[in-house]
């Protein structure tokens, strides 16, 4: 079953195509800069990878494209668009209404655009990239799988907020929690290393930070809460602060709620505290002996302990630690700062193994270390493809 | 030496009379609604007890009227205001500047002036106990004992927030911590009983509640930041939230950031998911199957012990929980809870002790648990009274 995987963005499209379920990429790339003259697109299968830069100006003329390079006679890897049998598109917010992946519907679509309140930036994207879809893959089921999903099943007492009640009953303000297909695809693979279903804690470390407490395969508690702005500290977002900070910047300093949100969310986290967003360069800074990306990385690694500490707590036990995405698979230094006097915890990093990169599923604790130390790789695109066709399969 | 302890708030000023270092009481009482009509006052020795309905205009009446109770020739204690040597003053804030109880001066009370940007409420109240103090206690010490001084050794990892750095260097923002009398009281107290500095965890539950991570008997970290509004749930308070729920109450809900504020600190935590803000009455209520109340208790200690686990990986480890003020020393119900599912962290409630009464430091943990489970009645007055006798003896 050959599965379009779309990630449709503000002004972005990433696709995949997946033949499932051997799991094997078909093809991949994205559009960007969409609505402007020059759009950049990208195309790669095992034989081909190009890159041009056109004018794109809708997600139509978008996804139109990807259809055309797919079906190029010379380049393209279908013949028809019939030959794609589903679309599955990543939806960010499912809010409380889909604990898993669903058959679009108009009813589905008009929960999608309901939750756009919850997810400004991204849902009123991802309904353009399904109208788009089910106009030009038009034989293809469509599907929608949601980033919050994975975390429907995190108890009350730990998605309700300690306010008043009609925040959650009429506004619906509640923990939804993100990154769920991440943290399912890794710990589901964690589960299959440890060969029983345990006490896990995953940590998701990319452009976005957070982490799951994982108790039997389902999500009970999560960093991020109603939006993706809380918990550890990102690339360019605060993370967890005390809210008087916010109005103590609006009433003291005068800043407007929008120019406070934005701080938190774009000038503040690794950039705000070393002037740096990437971590690489914040790592090779602290190395040289830049005192403020030292600092930063030990803050990072200090909330990300406090949070493992946590979820201990609420799994009331701990068999393993997973590392994943960008920095979580590659970054020895992070991992250090995170496995460094933890021992209570039974975590004892293993710093040879450690140091080793590679693309597979392993283990870098120390053969003494009660509680395993494990890094998996995500896959996200494979994660949804799998989700859709266990959909479509049954 | 007789020491008199001057708590001044906005409206009110609460006193005890103190012979140190006998740590006996002389008498004490309060001054409520300072400024309205009917003030009331209230005054106890070890002999008489009364209480007034006055109108008290200023803290300089109110003061006035304190004073002539302690020299009045019936129900009086002192014969002249000279046999008060000290005056010590609870002081809320006292920013990075005060590490330590001082004598007041006037730089001091300048500090404590420029600081009521941080603490708009509690400061300016102080100021004004101290300067009325000034005029009445003539020949007495002016001493300061701040809330915040207790967690000027927690690490910069811990009290720097993940946002802009001229927000720490120009504004201040940072982790201050507060109840800080209270958390070095029983830590210390912790200590004497266990016989070893430890890793101790201190939990004061009260009106307002926080959690201090105390190493070799000093604060390195603790759940309210940069004002008394985050951390645990307590009373009205919402304690810890994802800060986007404040820009979409604002933004959606149009809420003015006073308001949004106000709902935070007023009508949210136990008041806004039960409709009641004492705990006797949530637990009265949760034991006759009210579901609110029941989510209200499980998610306090949910809270808790997520912290618990959090200070835990600080540490780095364990030797003892200690539960004390108002909630902590009285609500074996609350205990149980927080206790409960915990064995990972050593923690086994003995249910018997824990429902015993009593006004003295206890073990309410089995023989079995690794983790002391201590009851300890906190102190403030005693604390500030010893403070000002060691600084002044010294």
């Amino acid at each position: 079953m050959k599965i379009l995987i779309l990630n449709s963005g503000s002004s972005s499209i990433k696709y995949q195509l997946m033949l499932m379920p051997a799991n094997e990429v078909i093809c991949s790339g994205m559009i960007d800069r969409i609505g402007l003259e020059s759009s950049n697109v990208t195309y790669k299968t095992k034989d081909v990878s190009f890159e041009e830069t056109v004018s794109i100006l809708t997600h139509k003329i978008g996804l139109e494209k990807v259809a055309s390079l797919l079906l190029n006679s010379e380049t393209g890897v279908i013949k028809a668009t019939s030959e794609i049998e589903a679309v599955g598109h990543r939806v960010v917010h499912g809010g409380s209404y889909f604990s898993d992946t669903v058959t679009i519907t108009d009813e589905v679509k008009n929960k999608i655009k309901e939750l756009s309140e919850l997810a400004p930036l991204h849902n009123p994207a991802h309904l353009v990239g399904i109208n788009v879809a089910e106009e030009i893959f038009t034989t293809a089921q469509q599907v929608a799988v949601f980033d919050t999903a994975f975390h429907q099943t995190i108890p009350v007492e730990a998605y309700k907020y300690a306010i008043p009640n009609y925040l959650l009953t009429e506004n619906k303000v509640r923990v939804y929690g993100f990154h769920g297909t991440s943290h399912k695809y890794v710990s589901e693979q964690a589960i299959q290393y440890l060969e029983h279903n345990s006490k896990i804690i995953t940590i998701h470390l990319g452009n976005g930070c957070s982490m799951t407490a994982i108790k039997d395969g389902k999500s009970i508690d999560h960093t991020m809460g109603f939006s993706p702005a809380n918990g550890l500290i990102m690339g360019t977002r605060a993370g967890d602060i005390d809210q008087s900070v916010i109005f103590y910047m609006m009433k003291n300093l005068d800043y407007t709620p929008d120019e406070v949100n934005s701080i938190l969310l774009k000038q503040s986290g690794m950039l705000g505290l070393t002037g740096y967003s990437d971590l690489r360069d914040i790592e090779s800074e602290a190395e040289k002996g830049n005192k403020d990306c030292q600092l930063a990385l030990a803050m990072n690694a200090y909330r990300i302990r406090k949070y493992i500490g946590s979820y201990a707590a609420v799994l009331n036990g701990l068999d393993a630690i997973v590392f994943t995405a960008g920095i979580g698979e590659n970054s020895s230094y992070m991992r250090k700062l995170v496995c460094t006097d933890m021992e209570y915890f039974g975590i004892e990093l293993d710093n040879d193994k450690n140091q080793i990169r590679s693309k597979s599923n392993r283990e870098i604790n120390t053969e003494a270390s009660k509680t395993k130390i494990l890094v998996i790789p995500t896959d996200e695109e494979f994660e949804i493809a799998n989700q859709v066709y266990h959909l479509l399969k049954n």
